[in-house]
């Protein structure tokens, strides 16, 4: 199908957008519950365009969780710090398909719309940089 | 062991140092080898002072490769494209007893020392920011 042909299109560049953020003020109960947050954050991706292959993820003691996700598109994580109501963000995504802004800011929603920093890095070569 | 109390100690603070790399002029041939890969991230974070508890992988298809290390300090992930001879490269740690820049450069090592972009995240919350 076309979105077959697109992926091997627009992945198949060496660039992508790597968005990294935090989220404060999170209800405490839901950064230590390891299935909520591996739900989640399979159901934004999915949401967000991306293709999910594997999830793993660890639930730390006294508290705080792990998820990383393996995608087509590169990869995501977080990481929680219930004891400061707080956790890390990252979305990785090579290609056009998948939106890794839009995977963060739908995480934030399924988590009561904290308070986000979010900042967005280009990698790889840029348009105007090219390949030597 | 005081290695554990430490680690509690330093892990336990919302803030950590994530590093983006992107290695170019690699042997495309490593950079297809799913099982060298895995070896050579799980060695440069220990060698780095991390502490590695899960690497999931995958090989794609016609090439390239992800790892993914779940680590007690964060994550680290690679992508490779071997069309090109570059990769993608992650660490993220919290704490102070790893260290990711050490780890990104080992890995570089592993793999011929190619040319290398690096770039250090601060992330969370900074000295003189404070917690409100």
């Amino acid at each position: 199908v076309s979105s077959a042909a697109e992926s091997v299109q627009t992945v198949g560049l060496f660039a992508g957008r790597h968005v990294i953020a935090e989220l404060d003020r999170v209800d405490p109960m839901l950064l230590n519950d390891e299935l909520f947050l591996r739900r989640a954050v399979q159901q934004v991706l999915h949401r967000a365009g991306a293709t999910v292959l594997t999830v793993v993820s660890k639930r730390f003691c006294p508290q705080g969780v792990t998820v990383l996700a393996l995608l087509s598109e590169s990869h995501a994580s977080l990481h929680t710090y219930p004891e400061f109501s707080s956790m890390f963000v990252d979305v990785f995504t090579c290609g056009t398909r998948a939106d890794p802004e839009r995977a963060v800011r739908l995480l934030a929603e399924a988590l009561g719309n904290p308070p986000i920093r979010i900042e967005t890095i280009q990698r790889g070569w840029q348009k105007d940089e090219g390949h030597t």
